[in-house]
């Protein structure tokens, strides 16, 4: 699991000084309008904010929703939105309603396997389907599918900047795989946590705008990644016809999303400013993904292969040559001891696959810390490479 | 569900002009000490209040948890605590580890039906035992079980001031309830929010004093009674070598706890006074409970038999003598007309039992506000025996 090695992480860098982090999956620091945050506590909250709230959401976020999603030109309606304890809930959700024992449940491969790991906890049994630079394979889902001879109840994707792939999927394969959704009747999990962090490229239509209304689309959405994950609000986006079962499992879960937080999102975003916002996080992780790009150039050359991201916190890395021969999970062993982490390759796949890939988190690290952090890891892959004898 | 007609009652609320709201489980607003949270998260928020926690739980908070655990001798330790977002994420994770499709889960009758709900949620099947002045009737277990031929895989129980009807699960029976829980292996799942809110007669042990160390015990506790349900922290109290799958439980529903409340909470426990907050509770509840017997007897007399709680927020009221006939299903609209709101009974049964009684919620309302709901629940009554012809 992703997150379980980024919190062992933590606990050696607390023992290992100056540890490089680019296996986090967090915002940078620098970016998370942390006095900001502190003063609107200071000024909006209220009696009302510290009482239960509705399950749906507080209704004023909710009206912010619809607002900025309008202003994005992706506009949703009141009815098709409910607040979530971040993006990990509304995943909980969909899996939660969706999947029942020994249902097939379709991931990309690699994944995140948070995402994944829930699933398997409500019994799915788990397909992965390659990517490429245009993300999930769906001529390969097709096949695999024929040959299992059983369709999917869910298919579980990440459209834009895949983590941990950084890829995006490409408006025909969404096409295709909506054709194929509803061929078969499964439910397409659109998980799109950074969507709104492209700094290259045209922006893809999304799912909900290539088909609207549609109930075999479920969408969760988060602030995680474009204002700050502790603040755990997300929310979910789906067929008005699914709301009441969506408030229904969340109430299950949590009874509300913290109240407390959902003022201070919802001031943050009305008081003005928040696309400037946005557009000053792109400019930043676009300034990081470069310099990360210059850096791998620099101290691994050809000996990897590097996916390209227009956008988002990560990018993929394949070893290549006899640089392969290396398992990354043993190469995590000895960047930590050098002074840099990652997430390897095997704790990003169901059934461990990706041996000779890692990923590395391009948003979470300045550019000088970027530079210190991949000559560290050419060293640690000199070491591996030496361990091998070759 | 009860909070399902609470929040239908919120609606209703906004059309009827001054709704008494005996229906609420949530604490007074009066006690909810709003100036002093917002105070201190416009002073406590800083860098680490907003990126992501850690799932077990903010340090800070784990032990300021373990100290109050000591201060009120009740002790316990560091690796049997993780932080949930309230109570009821607890009870999701209890039920979510130990509950498969078809297996046998007990309730009290009547119980919290938001925790029933969830148990059903992944595929119990619930035995609802009865309950009188001591709790839920242990003896009454051990017959149903044996009849039924298969033993329980957990064991649902509210043992303080239990939510619905205010009744505690006297000494004798925790000791005997833990007896049959190992012999059948049964999980006990203490779900106890009230506890530190008796404000009559002695205190009982919990089960994890009576049994210290028990893998079959699992604690769930919060800070929405005691401070505030906006909140939405709490904890589970549970044996180390639960810990890993408590954690990895949570991990899969929403990474971590929100972090901006939990460093408002560890500031509010430390900076002193929380012990007399909680005296505060106590003198203002016990205050309310009496308030509303004395309305009881005034507008309703010997119509109806009350429980009579030592602590918590409820109590239980059951029709007598012809008025027994009324539903009380049908009383809650009339009395939503006269303007006061209660749950039914069958709200809070999973197979609709209590036709002939309700739930009332002596904490949220003043004295004086709880005087005039009873005087137009008199009314409401009045209404519904005369539809009945009676």
């Amino acid at each position: 699991m992703g997150s379980v090695i980024d919190s062992s992480t933590s606990l050696l860098a607390a023992q290992t000084h100056d540890i490089v982090r680019f296996a986090m999956g967090a915002p940078a620091a620098e970016v998370i309008p942390t006095d900001e945050f502190r003063r609107l506590a200071g000024e909006v909250l209220d009696d009302s904010s510290f009482t239960y709230g509705a399950t749906e959401g507080e209704p004023g976020l909710l009206e912010t929703i619809i607002e900025l999603s309008a202003q994005t030109g992706r506009p949703t309606r009141p009815e098709r939105i409910v607040v979530t304890s971040g993006g990990m809930q509304g995943l909980d959700i969909a899996f939660k309603l969706f999947v029942d024992p020994g249902d097939l449940v379709v991931v990309e491969s690699p994944t995140y396997t948070n995402g994944s790991g829930t699933a398997l906890s409500y019994g799915a049994e788990i397909l992965e389907i390659p990517m490429d630079d245009d993300g999930m394979d769906i001529e390969a889902l097709e096949a695999q599918v024929g040959e299992l001879g059983r369709t999917p109840r869910l298919i579980y994707t990440i459209p834009n900047f895949q983590n941990p792939s950084g890829t995006t999927l490409s408006l025909e394969r969404r096409k295709r795989l909506l054709e194929l959704a509803h061929e078969w009747g499964s439910v397409i999990l659109d998980d799109d946590p950074y969507g709104e962090l492209r700094f290259a490229g045209q922006e893809v239509p999304s799912f909900a705008e290539l088909s609207p209304e549609d109930p075999l689309v479920l969408s969760v959405r988060t602030f995680s990644k474009v204002l700050a994950p502790g603040l755990r609000v997300g929310w979910v986006d789906a067929d008005p016809r699914l709301r009441d079962l969506v408030i229904a499992a969340k109430q299950a879960m949590d009874t509300c999303t913290n109240v407390p937080n959902q003022h201070v999102v919802e001031r943050f975003i009305r008081q003005g400013g928040y696309q400037e916002h946005l557009e000053g996080l792109r400019t930043e992780y676009r300034r990081r993904k470069e310099a990360m790009d210059a850096s791998i150039a620099r101290h691994l050359g050809n000996r990897v292969v590097t996916t390209d991201p227009q956008g988002g916190f990560f990018l993929w890395v394949t070893l290549q040559g006899e640089d392969a021969r290396i398992s990354t999970s043993r190469l995590f062993e000895i960047a930590l001891a050098e002074g840099v982490a990652f997430i390897p390759g095997p704790a990003l796949s169901p059934s461990g696959r990706f041996q000779d890939a890692f990923r590395l988190c391009f948003a979470s690290s300045t550019p000088e810390r970027t530079e210190e952090g991949l000559q560290r890891l050419a060293r640690a892959l000199d070491i591996a490479r030496a361990e091998l004898g070759g």
